[in-house]
């Protein structure tokens, strides 16, 4: 069974527990934090960052790019339709929208959000900073209003059908979701397309995920939310 | 011809150039600044950054993600190895280097040269803030060292065959280089595998660049530096 490293509010690992559930593939987690710079993890990836997928017989794949890759290539059902589209022209989309999800959100909003909330909780003394979450909030309002726009004009964030883009979308908003940091009120586009992937069998895995002594914001796991 | 909308410093369009040059397509520039919020820039892409791939009869690439893809899809010869090899376990290695470089590299070095030292050229009364420079400047010893250990014992950044990381870790460190920012003496595995690649004909359209008013550093062009 193939073992994946992870965090469970990590939103990069949570797209990667996704993508295993979507391909109806048992894996075996081992919770770890990034930021405890643990000799075994650093040993494994250098980098220090989840996730990290362990396949037997197969050489690791270490963040988040390696990992996608990896499960896709291995995993991917070859009779039906994968996350990455089969026509070669509608994967332009899906890579610029993974790319503002993995890189531009994660910058300004998700990173703060579980440093400030997550990481400091193990750091003695730390308490989260207003002034990052007040600037990360904003952020995302404005992130929020960008996906509501594209979501009045199609049904999944790349286009016509569910590809990547909509798990990696689906999986930071789950982990800002946890915390209780997504409006919903005032994005009424995203939360139809949200209540929509929410009710995938693969979205159990995360719905049913409990950080000890941090229980997820109300409605975190109800379906009609 | 594919035209591509980039920026002569921004290493992520330099990879793009890279991959052209290699697969012997001929390819439009089109100099953009993505830091002055053109409005015909961000109606193609709204996050705002380049690459951005326009290719006729097809979709737009845009971000460095999805050109990177693009340009593998539509144009890596077939009947030779591309820039992603060609075993799938050969891949997990390339991705966890190209994370790097795009995304560590990225944040912790190349992003702050680029941003004090071209960025604020453009902002009347604003000079580079040698506190930021000095911590990219330390950052990237780190990164060196790093890569030098890699180096030692392998030929190419991902393994023993050349790969998109190669490229990916060349568009950085040419830039960086392009600005004097690169200790090579101290990196001498890495100065190394930089002259190896640095040989290759693709290398030529980077190593022709000239930005207006701000020459290159002396060695920028020469093959032996």
């Amino acid at each position: 069974m193939p073992r994946l490293l992870h965090h469970r509010l990590d939103p990069a690992s949570r797209l990667a527990r996704l993508m295993f559930a979507e391909y109806g593939v048992a894996v075996d987690l081992e919770d770890v934090k990034p930021w405890a710079r643990d000799p075994h993890l650093l040993e494994i990836n250098p980098a220090g960052t989840v996730p990290i997928l362990i396949d037997e017989g197969q050489p690791n794949a270490v963040g988040v790019l390696s990992v996608l890759h990896a499960i896709e290539d291995r995993y991917s059902p070859a009779a039906v339709a994968g996350l990455f589209p089969a026509d070669p022209r509608n994967r332009p989309e899906m890579w610029r929208l993974c790319e503002w999800v993995l890189l531009k959100l994660n910058d300004e909003v998700t990173r703060y959000v579980v440093e400030e909330k997550i990481l400091k909780r193990d750091r003695p003394g730390a308490t989260p900073d207003p002034s990052v979450l007040r600037v990360a909030k904003a952020n995302l309002i404005e992130h929020m209003l960008y996906f509501n726009w594209l979501f009045a004009t199609r049904q999944w964030l790349a286009g016509d059908a569910m590809t990547l883009a909509d798990f990696a979308l689906a999986a930071h908003l789950s982990s800002l979701d946890y915390l209780g940091d997504v409006d919903w009120e005032t994005a009424v586009e995203v939360r139809q397309w949200y209540a929509r992937i929410k009710s995938r069998p693969a979205f159990r895995t995360l719905l049913n995920d409990r950080m000890g002594g941090m229980p997820p914001h109300a409605g975190y796991a109800d379906l009609d939310f």
